[in-house]
């Protein structure tokens, strides 16, 4: 049982219709190609038509998924009907999201503890979730950016998204294995992603790689995966004091190695 | 042009079809049963399909109502669709709002600023309003308790209140005549009214006749008028600070009557 939503700019109209057709159990997939208002370039129409701000920074692709995600979620929960989402993309100039229905007013209940808020403080890089909206840094005490609300609960079914690169991987599917293997993992970190580039700037530091930082990272025990919503950023279950520490030691380690060897420390 | 929409239980379900159908300029009313949902019995189910926190105090009516009526602007908001709220009232175990259809998405943002939280100060009685969620009390700095995103702008049209009272008196309808005069004038007041007991509880002075301090806020140059959604309480442009003060003065007052005469102050 498979509703799929594919509309000319917003789905939002179509969101009720879409969760009250499907059968419990049942999947309903939405495309929005209202991608600019998502991401944040239009807010009042944001909230007009979803209900939440969003936040035009380095990971907007993962916020407008969740934003789209949410409203999903209060749209289906006005009728007792709970989502649980499968997997999320954003490809060229669209979004896309996949999630299952689950009819009931228990499960309505629980989709709704996954709605919440996504803080980005601009001073320093320091991101947070939380089901209240941050008005301030941990890191730093600057005031933050806080999108929401949306959806903070996990993006994907990793045994969905398991089957589904296997089935595209032995149809030779390459795009679509190649988009399924970018989620994999997801499930495991939190709602945003950082980035080296914001990070090293917030440090004072020459900019560094993000592969590095990323392996840096995993050599001290923590998950890091790339970000697959957007062309940088990396997501880690690591806390941003550990995440900028590893930042100034990628950045210390560049440049003792570009350093003439009489001027290394000894 | 009137869409009424009037069944068992919440009219969630029916409000983007009820905006959907009406034309530009058109009226929609609906007709609420779940009263104790909106009036914070079960504030999950209120989050669930109002997306939105109730409060169970002495003006939970006229929460309820401002709660139906943004839910309202929410859902119509996604069709691009603005509101302007008519007339409201809540009338043995049920609620009902009626408000004119404004078509254009400018419209629809029109409508949104009207969105806003009520808090309650369940300490001293002070009550406020604003756009964002209030944590704090203005007057003694306590905890309060907010209720929102809610609809805060005005909750009738004089004119057609006005004009529906004279028809109603003409044809001697004399139950709708009274339920529109309790109405009147209610454009002035801020979305809230006071509890006459609970100011004077906070202040720890006896409890006070309503009317009298009705009667002090006017001549002290404030408007009010009694809450029409509830039993008890009253409406003021009077600050906290006022009101409080014309309590005491009116307990005050009640005292030195009550006193022998050779027991007052000379």
């Amino acid at each position: 049982d498979f509703v799929d939503v594919d509309p000319f700019g917003t789905p939002v109209p179509y969101i009720q219709g879409a969760f009250g057709a499907a059968a419990d159990g049942g999947v309903v997939s939405l495309t929005s190609t209202d991608t600019a208002v998502l991401c944040g370039v239009y807010p009042e129409v944001c909230r007009r038509r979803y209900s939440s701000l969003p936040l035009k920074n380095e990971f907007k692709h993962e916020t407008a998924l969740r934003i789209l995600l949410n409203a999903c979620r209060r749209i289906a929960g006005m009728n007792d009907i709970g989502i649980e989402p499968i997997a999320a993309h954003s490809t060229r100039h669209y979004l896309r999201v996949y999630a299952r229905v689950r009819v009931g007013a228990a499960q309505a209940d629980r989709s709704r503890r996954q709605e919440g808020f996504i803080a980005s403080c601009e001073k320093c890089g320091e991101r947070g979730s939380s089901s209240l909206p941050i008005v301030m840094c941990d890191g730093c005490g600057a005031g933050t950016l806080s999108a929401g609300p949306l959806w903070i609960g996990p993006l994907t079914d990793p045994r969905v998204v398991g089957a589904a690169l296997n089935v595209s991987r032995r149809s030779n599917l390459g795009g679509g294995a190649k988009a399924l293997d970018a989620l994999l993992g997801l499930e495991y970190f939190p709602p945003f992603s950082y980035s080296v580039e914001r990070i090293s700037s917030a440090l004072k530091v020459p900019g560094v790689s993000q592969s590095e930082v990323m392996r840096r990272l995993a050599s001290n025990g923590y998950r890091v995966m790339k970000q697959p919503f957007e062309k940088t950023g990396f997501k880690t279950e690591a806390t941003y004091g550990a995440v900028a520490e590893a930042v100034s030691a990628v950045s210390r380690d560049a440049r003792l190695e570009k350093a003439p060897l009489h001027a290394r420390p000894t």
